[in-house]
């Protein structure tokens, strides 16, 4: 039986990772409320909420995957409605946010998108948000309502951890120093050492890496990559051709967030070296890019322990211990 | 030589119509600043602005075509980037407010999305607003920053003004009661009377008018059907016939955002009472969509005369008068 | 039995009108707490509240009827006071929203007042907003905390139906463009037409309405005259003129806010073809005001509905319904 | 010449006091822009500024007399056209407000209106704030604009320098504990003591003045009795009789906002050792209320003063000095 | 047994005055959370609240007692995890609040602290607050929360009413203008009268006293000394002795916060007429500043009630009448 | 001559750093106005500017070094007074802000410092934000104000790259991945490779350092060890330890912030393979604590270059071009 009143709360999911949704509401044993879109015929989308609001606790999930733009105006008038609909309380649940990645200014009269979007979220109606494994973790001060950033870590680990990787002959690598300290807390769980690359971006899609990794990696002969999230996977090729040129013998490519758009899959199936693709499904995988070796570890039961923490008013950091 | 200092103030544009944005340039007599769009592999937006906005005046045009979601989000990081870049004063000139058609709750638990953006934009950092025809009056007070709703009524009387439409033969038809009033002001100008549908809408693309309308026009024989936009035409186009039905030899579509998307055209073409279709550049029309009858009225001087009285201190309301 | 928790909500009344508040109250089955208003020698409003409001869901029931300054001045500081006690949910419920007809700029250097009192009502402490029969839909729009524009439309339509108007015989007519969407709306719930006066207004007192009109008449010989308000009547009194000369020899004069101000009613009583005057008690109506043939209909059972709905976390629209 | 670009400024007057906004003007060598009021037939207020104010620096003047609520609703109205029409800065100018007395919550459930004036103002659109002689001066700290709360006790205090009074004789007199410190300030500009009365306030219009005075004034002739403002003169009148009857044979009222309401000057009339009343014109007085005995002092430069320096970006607080 | 939820509320006190948080968490049979507060090796301060807050009643005690500055900040940082985590609603309850002192402008340039700091709370997180004898009640109109600004002048007059003062003999003397009112409300309890010293600040530890005091206190031979709060003790000497010179035989010092810093209890021990000092423990006081004629009243109780009268949703005034 | 408006600026300074104050105002060739501060004998701070800021850019610069609470509060009332005199634009200039490494929530219950005290420069009156070398570059996106987050990197490189460190002997070294990044971007200004320690924090002030950094360290001689701010050097003596058992023969200690507190002295002297300890001025360093073999950079033309650009509407990021 559920844990909540199922007249007191509301779950809608906009049209980025339904499936995802459906497996939270399962867990949490409450239904998952209509959401109507569609759009009008100058392309404006047109957004109904199935159910009555009024007075309840309100839960959107929406990944910002591709169409992001579509994705994200779609969220913010869900939230709209649920604000001007008088909800009592709106979690944000994003389980994909992919605008963290823009998370500083490192050229001039640009956007630090993930902090915009934190404010429009806020505006249209938010007044709590939830995510999973942020690029960084200072992300999560930019938002001004209180947020929950869960991590998939625990996660990835505890499905890893059966096959007691050796220490001397395992790594942890990170693509680049910027999220090393996240690579090094993954390691840490498994008793791992981390190395990390240092990548100089050319371009969106040119990425080069610091031969210096080489070092790190001498006489490792597994390495665990470990990065926040996969797109075309320029960068990881590039660093799997590195890895194996210093030795590494077996690869696991490890993602919170599996976008794997345009040539990604193709380059990975270019290097024998890469025994293994794990990811969640945060991002919505459509059947066809589930490669045979390609591991979706489903974090629903994550989004809904938070939720139910959340709800009873326990710690969300509980969640992850013991 | 322009009334601008220079140094003083900025001009960039959006992907969405870059044309009529150089033309408001010209107008200015001040160079357009670069913008750099692009997506990450992840399809995330990014943009950069080509120049220093600090202390500055800063013009940022942009209006909501196809794809909508993604020339919102543009406009709110061009926005933002101007917000963070200290500029003085931002102007968000949105020539096409698409959204402002979703200005009421006709429906339960959907969202009045024009109010929704007003807001958003504020939150991205526009200090003011600038549009062309909203599809209601009162979507003005839904800004809660300086705006000025500009109006295209007047550039189209003064094109159709020579042709001496007699008041005994010509009417201005409304599609719909709800905005017979601005045909009624459009009317005026022309010393014309004006006649009103009664539109009622069964889904996005069906809609029935009442006959009603017969009454109106009996007698007349050119009708100047006058709307804010023309999307798909399916309204439209009903109406056409209803109105030859009724004795309508000579038939004027205008409409100050001219969309004509997906069977829009043949549509009108296969109605032979449609002698021509006048339109304007706040929405920018591809070459194949420009049909003979068609004639396509620039607003580029309007942006630019009211930009320069808002500029100079001067009153907004004068460029409308004499 | 009443369904809320006596001690969980409080009522008070302003002094524009405690008899529709009375009548709430009695629905709901709660008392009306007493509120004190009183003036200090310099003119200064004093207001107290006569019961603890801390923690609670506060209604505050005032009618922008005239004197409008006073009654506007006396809400604002009920909810300032609700707010600085510390209530829950303080729900400023105002029948009459008298400034909803400033709702654009049609003038330069006007206020959009209906915008400037909905962040007035909002800076003072509402939360949430309720009110009958806006002038224009769209006005919903401006308020930033949820609103419930209720409409006596339904009220009056019941009223009405048992007479069964025949449909080729009986007209409603909107005294003008700007409101007829909504007289169509109020005509389709009784099957009939409905035609639009078009008024143009020479000052806030004179008024010319177009001859057109006669052609959308001709023939009918009943018209209901449907408007949200009369004020001193001047136009409603021009369009009885103009009805009789298009042949109509029974006139009802509809509307929800009867003000019935100045010469108002004389001027009714001089046109013998209006056979009933059909209004609510939105507007607190003084007994010498209620002529022979006028009907006030209370909806203080519909905001009664709408109160217990919203506490009950029922939609407001349902109550509109079946 | 005037010190101001009369282009850059604008001088507007709201219908309380246009004779100090007139002195105001002509001592700032500026024109005074019209503003047009009147009523709609529902009462409600229609308001029009007669210049454009588009990135101007706008002095709106408006004393908070009686009728109280009329005056503020058409302040907030003026200050909310400037702000929707892009002016630069935002000042309003109130010369008497009035709401000042309502500073602490000495009751349950009532409102420190002073406060929620200061928010609703800001709401409307002011951008800084400049009034006369608070009741008390903590109310400035009631504003989040800048605030520059001028005093008349200087102006006063010049007027009566010249009499010499002897400290041994003639002392000044506050009539309540609560100002008796803004009392001192001015009696220590004349070089003489300051005695206090203390009230004990039985209702709006009856108080108690405790004996514990008379051994203050005992030995003294003169009593300069000063307070922030007069309306019905009821505790000044109590006062009076007090004084005589401690001694004191002459007796000048001195208040900055001299409302004189109800029977006030009848009941000064009555008393033969009042020999002078003293005011200012921050309250429009009309001809039949001016006394033989009363002085009225012009603060119109003053407030010339104060905004000349503001515009000047001058110290306020240097007017006041040397 | 406890009127709360445990669950439901979470008590924490920062480092100024864990004592009478201890005081008010026993009255209210509540457990008192941890709360760990450290230092980062560069002074930034660390804060940690020791449970669970989220969907709670969050209750933060903290005076601003020196080290003022970093109370402060601990405050602020307290605040800022509780909103952050999700609390419901969050009290800052500050028992001695030291800035309200600073409630007016008297120089140019200067912070009206209190207000400010009004602010700091609403920002960082205070939904409510809570406090005790303001300097000045007007500074609860610095609140944009709901305020409680609760007073021990009914604590004091409990304690001493028993001794029956003689009103011929005994005064209560207020040793400023500026708080008159206050000490006269506190007279008004013991059926005495009041007298005020006119105090004219020469630098923060200079102040010189008029003597036109000795006129009020002559024939009276105790005084009852009455300030909000004493710190160095400077004014509070120079009064006695003029008491003393005016024939004053007893003095009782009375002050809600008692700091009682640098030399303050040398120069009272050196005026042997003070028989005793009145203070609350709003301020810690150390075991080696109790004197043997210093009497502690605790307003612990008056706290709990205040509180347990918020969480019951009874009126907070309440507690101080019968 | 300098390129401002003397009367249009004003540079104050506040209690931590003048030093570094005075040599911006000098580069600035305008003068350094007074700012008075002092405490009540109630520990309250008590602040006052020295001149008019009215309708100016007022530059504030405070660095939050120890005691850091009273640096904060102080800065925070210079805001206030800033605003509330009603200063035109009003720039927080931060050189050392302390609180940026509170940048994310590692632990359950802490505050975000860095993001709250961001909110409280807001709330308190800045209107821009200056700083430099923040602990991670995300924290930029925590000011919802424009921020220009300077950096002394150039400044640093330049003055050691007439030394032509050699690549193949002497690498960058971070303390930790955290900041690794940063470091790169430092090595890549000399050419040099970056190698980085994996710090795990027992508690403030015990660090173990892994040993994988060996690896990264074989082979060379010289050791840049870089860092944002040193402290008390816990972390710093313990890496260098390392450093020297890897084979570095030779370590220069480079930070931007450097604060040594406590023993940090003692333990670098201890550690004879420490030839060079690089800092800046942005924290005020003793005479006392300047080492023989320290150099001080002065980075107050990088701010006062900052400052001209922003003041002359020209982009920051140039001046750290070319």
């Amino acid at each position: 039986m559920s844990v909540f009143d199922k007249e007191d709360v509301r779950l809608f999911s906009g049209r980025a990772n339904p499936e995802l949704a459906m497996k939270i509401a399962d867990c949490l044993e409450i239904p998952m409320s209509a959401t109507h879109v569609s759009r009008f015929s100058n392309d404006n989308l047109f957004v109904q909420l199935g159910q009555s609001v009024r007075g309840r606790n309100v839960y959107i999930v929406q990944s910002l995957t591709p169409p992001v733009s579509d994705h994200l105006v779609e969220l913010l008038m869900m939230l709209d409605i649920a604000k001007s609909a008088a909800a009592k309380e709106i979690h944000a649940i994003v389980p994909y946010f992919s605008y963290a990645r823009s998370d500083k200014k490192d050229l001039p009269r640009i956007s630090i998108t993930a902090r915009l979007i934190a404010d429009l979220l806020k505006t249209s109606g938010a007044t709590q948000f939830m995510t999973m494994t942020l690029h960084s973790p200072q992300v999560h001060g930019f938002f001004s309502i209180p947020a929950d950033p869960l991590t998939a870590r625990f996660k990835i680990a505890d499905y890893l951890r059966p096959r007691n990787y050796e220490a001397e002959k395992t790594i942890v690598v990170a693509p680049d120093l910027g999220n090393a300290k996240q690579a090094a807390r993954f390691a840490n769980l498994l008793g791992l050492s981390v190395a990390s690359g240092e990548k100089t971006r050319q371009s969106d899609t040119e990425v080069a890496i610091s031969r210096t990794l080489l070092r790190q990696i001498e006489g490792y002969k597994t390495a665990l990559v470990y990065d926040d999230e996969i797109a075309t996977g320029g960068t990881m090729a590039e660093l799997c051709r590195l890895l194996v040129e210093g030795g590494i013998e077996e690869i696991l490519l490890i993602c919170t967030h599996g976008l794997f758009l345009g040539k990604a899959l193709e380059r990975f199936q270019a290097i024998p070296e890469i025994v293994e693709i794990i990811t969640t499904d945060t991002v919505m995988l459509p059947p066809e890019k589930k490669l045979p070796n390609m591991t979706v570890l489903s974090v629903g039961d994550v989004f809904c322990e938070a939720i139910k923490n959340n709800y009873l008013h326990r710690s969300i950091a509980e969640i992850f211990e013991g």
